[in-house]
């Protein structure tokens, strides 16, 4: 009870504090810095776009790209009858691709051009649903490489289910001579 | 060189134990054990290349078995434009879903109807070629599960390179309720 | 901004209704629950520390069980000479142990006496530092087997940086006939 | 049958070809290869073991390398009560040490002073016996990194089982600036 209460009062006093900052010049910044910001996500989100569209593979299955930010990636994919098994789920196959794909979209955010060097993936539940979702983002990055994490998502109507969790190593991709 | 000289003598009296022990008798019983072997492994093939060809998404790749005997199996894959990534290289998700796929057989073959639990991959180079071959073989395998390696190679029609390389773990599929 | 400001009035809303439930009669269940589970975590901590107790490996290294919850352990391990390698920073041998053994630990809160199947570490950099803390979770878990993830964490004086993060496989250990 | 007499036959050709080229010339230059080669593996050992000498963590452990040649490691390591869990086998964490090591010493054997960038390892059976063995070769290797493979065998008096095998990207170490 004591830590609900101490917690709400540093919640209060922190937004009282953040709003206090927030005088006329200082949200002139603050505006900048969101619009600047936004303006880089826009130039990656297209580049990530442009990427994917490249790729034939993804072309093929439909593969959308939802997010793509400095450190994070979203991949999601629409589930039609030629991507599954003989159990009627997602092929496992299909499931690694994405989280893959979304691997390396999260590591390249930060290398740029990459390529996943190796990852792990643990089914956790049949796929099941109209839509898979990636979400991936980096646990650490360094010049060449960026370990990254991964969940896919499969997604109904009414409900949201992990089925599968995944992590590797991108690499920054080396231009070819 | 004393040791190519044993060598040499070891595998030539290995060979005439070999010969001696296949007398008329002993002839038809080896037969009759190779010819008992060559059924069952035939009608693993055949269950096994039913299976596949209810995979729709092995269908749409056009994957073939080539191999399915207990504790290995073998899938091709013809390469084709649409499986490529932006580089014009076998995306690593095709590549992820055939070792996959190879684990899956490899361990089905020992444990009946199987999925794959979880599995990690190194890519070791770009994957280039006319088809890529994915052999899996058993490494240990239980009541209910079995570890697996896989390696994938690349082919073309003068060279064959080894592309991946993984290991990862099958669990017997429980039948539905 | 408008999008801060609907995040504070939305987390004020949730407080007001939190306080608000929090009447008489409601407060009284609440500090009961609060009561319950305490217990309930007490005895599963003192179960974890006999486990750790009872592991000759851990009591050479030293490990210290920080929190064990259901679907938390964190484990720490003081840093000393001898369990490092050439380069003077910890060996990934000690790294590993420890996140392997956060993932049983982890694992076996929710199973009870539990084993690793497998698992995969990253190493993200070098291990220096005073202790090493390893936090595991369970990211999914049914009646035989959970799936967690774990960081491993290097602490000195004034910092804290992560060294090491692992994903892996834990089955509910079967007793021996 | 004929397959194994078509292999006969292909054996005893080799084998006579193979005599046919140590003439004595060819025998000299042939003797002179293997004495470089065993020059050089005994220059590599001598470093490998002076490598593990010099990490506190082996020596704690009284870890031993067995075999150091290019492309491949073999360590054992005597069991101790001091190296068990809490069932009486050798804890999960010291096999993953013992792989981990062989997977890097394997590694480094190609490309010099190497460490470990990632591996997964499957626990097969409980770790029993007098002595492990890990047994690491090279899959794969470039100037920067090798991707490696391992096993860890229990033995005993009477019999040797495979307790676990492992898979990583063993990476060339930067020297420091």
């Amino acid at each position: 009870m004591l830590s609900l209460f101490r917690f709400t009062c540093s919640v209060a006093l922190q937004l009282m504090s953040a709003l206090h900052m927030l005088n006329t010049a200082g949200l002139k910044t603050f505006l900048q810095l969101i619009v600047h910001r936004r303006d880089v996500i826009n130039k990656l989100y297209s580049l990530g776009q442009r990427i994917l569209s490249k790729q034939p593979f993804s072309v093929l299955l439909g593969t959308e790209l939802d997010v793509f930010e400095p450190g994070t990636a979203i991949l999601t994919l629409r589930v039609k009858d030629e991507i599954k098994q003989q159990h009627g789920f997602v092929h496992g196959g299909v499931v690694s691709y994405l989280a893959d794909n979304a691997l390396t979209f999260a590591g390249g955010s930060m290398l740029g051009d990459a390529v996943t060097s190796e990852y792990k993936i643990n089914y956790l539940r049949p796929a099941l649903g109209e839509t898979l979702i990636a979400r991936a983002h980096v646990v650490s990055s360094g010049a060449n490489q960026a370990v990254c994490q991964c969940t896919v998502n499969a997604c109904s109507d009414d409900k949201e289910q992990i089925v599968a969790v995944a992590q590797g190593t991108i690499l920054k991709a080396r231009p070819k001579a």
